[in-house]
């Protein structure tokens, strides 16, 4: 059986515990210790030489690291997948995206605001993660001001990846309020047949 | 006739010229001057609402953003992309650790040596750029020290992502030959039929 490597208060691990369930695909969870250096220890290394959650392991001795390769891994032939090309091209655009212009900024001020002391000194990075990550809220708007979904009008990988973070971006500091179509897609997003809720 | 909307000097759209070059792909090469501001300008943005290169015309009205997404449509069907699905997960991996763990500190530390004056203020983060890009390289050259390439023994996308800012990263001030299994891949893809360097 696969058994998923998380931390429950993981927005990536969130989305592949979503997908699992959508999927109907049984799994076991082994919850990691990430803020007390779990991740860095010789076994998990050994697992993922990155030392990052989620961390799929198919069967002793084969993992699959990174959040949305593993969604890609576990959606293959699924309706989460576009079959247009160009579509499919699409949502691994916005899978690209949400690594590289959302989560960095999203999720780090969630993790400041959420895990760390009041006066811990990253608290001074919450000006500039808050101005990039509403830029990336903001894109999120614009798109989904004429949309349902993020791409070609139907729920996919894209809008897994997208929820983890911005379900909670409130944690961090963001006001979704700013931004009605992206709250609504959220709900959208929650009415889905075998949705869960993050556990923490 | 597709066309690419990039800045030569850009390791991001590097990578696409590399792929089109080796697929012999014709295409039209269409220079944006970032440095000053294309990408913010109303015509970039309502081709990309994110506002960076590259971005690929398929045709006029059709667009696709994030380099590695572009790369995998185009490679789509050829044997730049593993056939195996485990295989095809761990390239997949690679190319989301590439935006989220080496771009962001490796591209960027690059950009600031080389595009921003001697005084600019954002040069206090290059000691924490090299930390965490000396991280990722350390991770690669882990991984590299007993593979010829990323995944499977075979040249792949996984190769041609993480190649584009890692073979001009002493442009921002890292020391490739402290990863001497990592130097030895970067000849290994220069001499792949049909390689093309970055021409700036």
């Amino acid at each position: 059986m696969l058994k998923l490597h998380g931390m429950s208060a993981s927005g990536n691990c969130h989305k592949v515990r979503m997908l699992l369930s959508h999927l109907q695909i049984p799994y076991i969870w082994q919850e990691v210790d990430v803020v007390n250096g779990e991740t860095r220890t010789e076994p998990f290394l050994a697992m993922n030489p990155v030392g990052q959650v989620p961390t799929l392991e198919i069967e002793p001795g084969k993992y699959l690291a990174e959040s949305n390769a593993i969604l890609i891994y576990l959606a293959e032939g699924s309706p989460f997948i576009p079959v247009d090309n160009y579509l499919r091209a699409q949502m691994l655009g916005w899978m690209f995206y949400e690594q590289y212009s959302h989560e960095p900024y999203v999720a780090v001020a969630r993790f400041i605001c959420k895990f760390l002391p009041v006066d811990h000194l990253r608290r001074n990075e919450l000006p500039r993660l808050h101005e990039r990550g509403n830029s990336a809220l903001a894109v999120m708007q614009q798109h989904l001001a004429s949309r349902t979904f993020f791409v070609g009008e139907q729920y996919s990988l894209a809008d897994i990846a997208l929820y983890a973070y911005t379900h909670c971006a409130e944690e961090g500091g963001f006001t979704l309020q700013n931004y009605p179509a992206v709250t609504t897609w959220l709900q959208r997003i929650e009415e889905q047949p075998g949705f869960v809720p993050m556990t923490v």
